[in-house]
């Protein structure tokens, strides 16, 4: 089997697609890159560009990303509801087929370690590349944002860099490392009132109580009058979509608030959705060959 | 794109393993074909048999399994919750890709009248193939089933085959047809009483006043000791399974009856998960290139 990882950086820029295309562009340019999926989120003001490729291709194009948003990007002149610390801000790695977590760990270190010597950008290792426990969570890192980020680097120890150097320049500081797959996922809320959704997504995350591999955000869709609860869940065979959304419904119920709709941001595992029709119509067994362009696939082979 | 056809043949047999088996090397056998699936259910006393490939191949396949059916299954000791008039009760062709449902409607007349002419077995048209209004629905064709139809063929000028004698064996009566890719579901009751799962399966189908494109018999699981609304989707665009899933269980509950679990017999197109996925978690947008599979699918090509 073709050794296979999928690589999803974000980039602080959402807005402007000259800027979007370049970047993607730089990442394209890689021969052997599969371009999967671009996701550009104006309020954010961000986006995720998901590809895939063999291990060392995938680097090269993360790199040339990076290279080139660095080039593009300033932090300085940079506001978007979602938090960020770089101009490409974090760039997980994640093992698709033919190549261990194991490997992928190291790729993400050799990734970060190029980004630090040759682009002169402070990065630090999360999820399972981290070297520090409290280096895990991307929360962690990023506390601050680039502004706080910028006033702490290189004066307090414990927020040094793991490669690259300790300040940093207008293209702020990348976080890199390997993980699971994971899917983004937004439930709308039908108000403008920003602390229901802040305080729905602190009753569900996994760090003040919630669900166990939920990270969640609450933000402000300015231009649609509405408020978002933003997920990643990290784990979907532990906490799946359903779970959250039936939580947040109950307690957007409780402020008398609606959920409006539900939104997949970039891509999800088949097994997921497979996952989520079963728990709806209370599907006890279904194997994956049930699917009928899974079987089609298998036996054409 | 290579033309590929879906054949999903119902036998009356689903207790003797043997037998079963013999059915599905006269399937394998044919070069070419690709064995999606094999289903047998011992209470409805049927299995169904999934196979894909080239027109002509999927042709032969389907008339080599019909001929060995007849040699191994006597309709006249054969008992089943399930409605059959024949050793080979039903032949669906489906059209998958690179060919049109046209085709499809000529490559079953094509099949019957090879089925009625060597195997000198009555064969009736239905769904797209059918040559009268009447005969597209597969339950007036076998009304009666085998034992009612073996009195009146021959002798009831409305009840004679497209193909064929006009009289029939021990392996019954046939029938042949091109139709849309279907959803095999049925949902369980908690409750012993054939009565109730009865009148929600008139409830829902379509010929009674229900759910369009929704075909749906009331069964008992005698083995263990509960009822079954078993369905055919016909159409899962126009009402996919939530649908069905909701109503009964709304009806099961005016009687007190819980709804245990439901089941998908066969295959289900990956659009029909994504559709109920897309309407349990409110997702308004959803291009099947975010499922992960795909799109690598996609791209590696």
């Amino acid at each position: 089997m073709k050794k296979l990882v999928e690589c999803i950086p974000n980039f602080s820029e959402g807005r402007d697609k000259k800027k979007i295309n370049k970047i993607c562009r730089a990442i394209t340019n890689v021969k052997g890159i599969l371009l999967l999926d671009v996701e550009s989120d104006p309020a954010h003001n961000r986006s995720v560009i998901t590809f895939a490729g063999e291990p060392n291709v995938v680097l090269k194009a993360a790199f040339q990303a990076t290279k080139t948003a660095a080039q593009i990007i300033d932090l300085n002149h940079h506001k978007g509801e979602h938090p960020r610390m770089g101009a490409t801000d974090v760039i997980p790695l994640v093992p698709i087929s033919g190549i261990t977590m194991k490997k992928c760990v190291k790729l993400a270190q050799k990734l970060g370690e190029k980004i630090g010597e040759k682009l002169k950008i402070p990065v630090y290792l999360y999820e399972k590349s981290a070297k520090r426990e409290d280096r895990k969570n991307l929360a962690n890192i990023r506390k601050g944002e680039y502004e706080g980020l910028k006033k702490e680097i290189g004066k307090i120890a414990d927020r040094n860099p793991d490669f690259g150097p300790k300040h940093m320049g207008k293209a702020g500081a990348t976080v890199v490392g390997a993980r699971e797959p994971l899917i983004a996922y937004n439930v709308n809320l039908d108000t403008q009132n920003i602390k229901i959704a802040k305080a729905i997504a602190k009753k569900i995350r996994e760090k003040d109580g919630g669900f166990k591999n939920v990270k969640a955000l609450g933000f402000e869709l300015k231009d649609r009058g509405i408020t978002q609860v933003s997920m990643n869940l990290t784990n979907y065979k532990i906490t799946p979509p359903h779970i959250v959304f039936d939580a947040i419904k109950k307690e957007a119920k409780k402020y008398g608030v609606e959920v409006l709709e539900s939104e997949i941001i970039g891509l999800i595992p088949q097994k997921a959705l497979i996952k989520e029709a079963k728990h709806h119509l209370k599907i006890k067994k279904f194997r994956n060959d049930q699917v009928l362009e899974n079987i089609l696939k298998k036996k054409i082979k």
